[in-house]
């Protein structure tokens, strides 16, 4: 019989944890153990969870620390995630003071859900990419915009040689530009950009709509040519995601956006914590890339974290493809180095004001990026393919160099 | 022109707060503003979002901590629960110091949403309860059970008089007893037990499976005669609520659970405050009954976020039914005069050791409340009214009065 392991982090007196523990593993399963008469106990014994360990970190003002972990029966599980989520962190969540820190998936159990359709090298194989990191430009501006401005903006990353151009993930309101317009005019952009550049530009649409409609316009906007789906996976719901990666009409690569997560992973306390999240859950259910805050820039998540989480989206498996990392939030070319010696070569690194905030304009701020993952990839130092450079060089100008 | 007026709690240094204001206004709405050439800056005016309010409520060790009022134009958001929520706390999620503490939807955008279809008095008018409280019973136990075992448990229940019996929302494995299987037979039993004792016991079944055909099955199991959906609303995500709420084939209440919400609510400091979640949004997307851990029981939710969140579900409203507010967790019939007190008789009360504890069993229980329930309706104390019925003289004795 296989189990899923969660492991949880509790805080509460040091007497009372055994008891935590088996609660959990009782009340999360089978509900009660003491109130079923015999015969009964003996039917749902293979239903009922385990305590695996509990372990002391320390001592705090609040009581213990402690990792408590406990095995579910796969038999309770089915092949939704809400199923997963509702058995090992449903009631559970709103005990105050447990946080759900890391899960362990048995391979029978991974094999019941899509894992990423491409993946890494799917993505890879798909755009012709052998080895270098990609690049994501990320639209800055698009509420309010008409599909004519929107097109310009895109040309103009296009001519930056960026891999993915994506929408911005607020960008709801279809009125002034409907997706499959956009999809259709980006992609005449692109190839006509690709004819001066030699580099074809893809776009990451935003898919957004009504439930049930959203699975269908999903698949208009394959047909209509799509390059990839950018989805808002924390506000639709992972079994969206799931039921998108299983669907075989959907030949395209699925960006999981983190938009909302932030709401369930910032407390340390509670809550779930990011690499469950953000790593675990968004791969068992299908992204191919998923996009976070890097340690880099402005925003939240620690490096330790961001290791964790990185960790978990590549954890080698036979069943599911490793996830390309999307580091993203304050990335600009000057970080170049930095994203290498952390991430090597097998991510995409996505940038907003970083590439559109460059002296010289859009263009020449993907093409800094480029240049700066030239020189990485050649064993060079930004500094010095810098001097061979002028969009590199007015980038590091701008924004320095972060080592 | 209309805003959705969302209010932050944010802890930053006070000089800073009028800068972070306009960051989120700006940021997401349009992105950037400074940036925009004169042209577009007037295009996309209607699109960007207002600083309505700063306001300090207190110095704290870590700086300053404000509520922040920003309203965002209608008009950038859609039909979608994902719009409204990518847009008022999507990026901002992650910011690591920022929760979403209220909402405030302006008619023209409720009316987009389905809102409850039956709501509280919708429900009373299906079950013809005129007044009193509603009691509705939960299985302690499913998984492992046989069908013949679980339907025994809900004969048991239905015998103690409740209005509804709900399923255990870990209940998703069909194996053993498939819920279209479970709403034909319970349904059966109900009728047997109701021409017993007048009373017709209703049962709200775990809508559970992989998305879309969740959606598929949810009419199946109304054609085969469900009283009422069960739904991990949290763990399936809004939309897929609201979709279900907006089904014309789906004439049947639905009931909330608020499993997993614990992770999004249950941090002081960051995530969304649980009126907001289980409150406003569950009513936007449709929840006709919404079941909370009340402050009476064993968890969380103090008392004051209680009368908010109630508050959320009552709230007069020309376009929206009121909810049914559904306390739960660690209920029992000596708590039904605090409950009267606080909620009045417009709720649900769900009790699962609270009537399958009672020390004459599983109907005796039920009965207990009913009869603490007719007894506050009849304007007695509990403790007189028990002086006439055993089984509410029992249960007072097993749990004690909290008055
Ligand atoms: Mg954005
Ligand atoms: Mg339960």
């Amino acid at each position: 019989m296989a189990f899923v392991v969660a492991t949880y982090r509790v805080e509460a007196a040091r007497d009372s944890l055994e008891k935590i523990a088996e609660g959990i593993a009782i009340g999360l399963t089978v509900g009660s153990w003491t109130d079923l008469p015999a015969t009964q106990q003996a039917e749902v014994a293979s239903r009922c969870g385990s305590v695996e360990e509990i372990r002391v970190l320390e001592e705090t003002s609040q009581g213990t620390l402690a990792e408590i972990k406990i095995g579910y029966p796969e038999e309770n599980l089915t092949d939704s995630l809400a199923s997963l989520l509702v058995t090992v962190f449903g009631k559970l969540s709103m005990d105050g003071n447990v946080r759900l820190q890391a899960l362990e998936i048995p391979d029978s159990y991974r094999r019941r859900f899509p894992g990423p359709q491409f993946g890494a090298a799917g993505i890879r194989q798909l755009i012709g990419v052998e080895r270098r990191p990609l690049i994501m430009s990320i639209f800055k501006s698009c509420n309010g915009q008409s599909l004519s401005e929107l097109a310009h903006a895109f040309r103009e990353q296009a001519l930056g040689c960026v891999d993915y151009v994506k929408d911005d993930e607020i960008f709801f309101d279809e009125s002034l530009a409907p997706s499959i317009e956009r999809v259709r005019r980006y992609g005449e952009i692109a190839r006509e950009v690709a004819e001066m550049t030699g580099q074809r530009t893809r776009y990451a649409v935003n898919l957004t709509g009504t439930l049930p409609e959203l699975f269908e316009k999903a698949e208009r906007l394959v047909e209509a040519g799509a390059d990839a789906l950018l989805l808002n996976v924390f506000a639709y719901g992972l079994d969206v995601l799931a039921a998108l990666a299983r669907n075989p009409n959907i030949k395209i690569p699925i960006f999981a956006h983190p938009a909302v997560s932030g709401a369930i992973y910032s407390s340390p306390r509670t809550g779930i914590a990011a690499p469950v999240l953000l790593g675990d859950l968004l791969r068992l259910a299908g992204a191919d890339v998923v996009l976070y805050p890097s340690a880099y820039g402005s925003v939240t998540l620690d490096a330790e974290t961001c290791r964790t989480l990185v960790e978990r989206l590549r954890q080698p498996s036979d069943i599911h493809r490793s996830v390309l990392p999307g580091p993203a939030a304050g990335l600009h070319p000057g970080m170049v180095a930095q994203l290498y010696r952390d991430l090597q070569n097998e991510c995409i690194m996505a940038a907003g004001g970083g590439i559109q905030g460059h002296p010289d304009g859009i263009a020449a701020g993907g093409r800094a990026f480029r240049q700066a993952i030239d020189a990485m990839e050649a064993g060079e130092q930004l500094e010095d393919a810098a001097l061979r450079h002028r969009e590199l060089a007015r980038a590091l100008q701008r924004w320095g160099v972060k080592a």
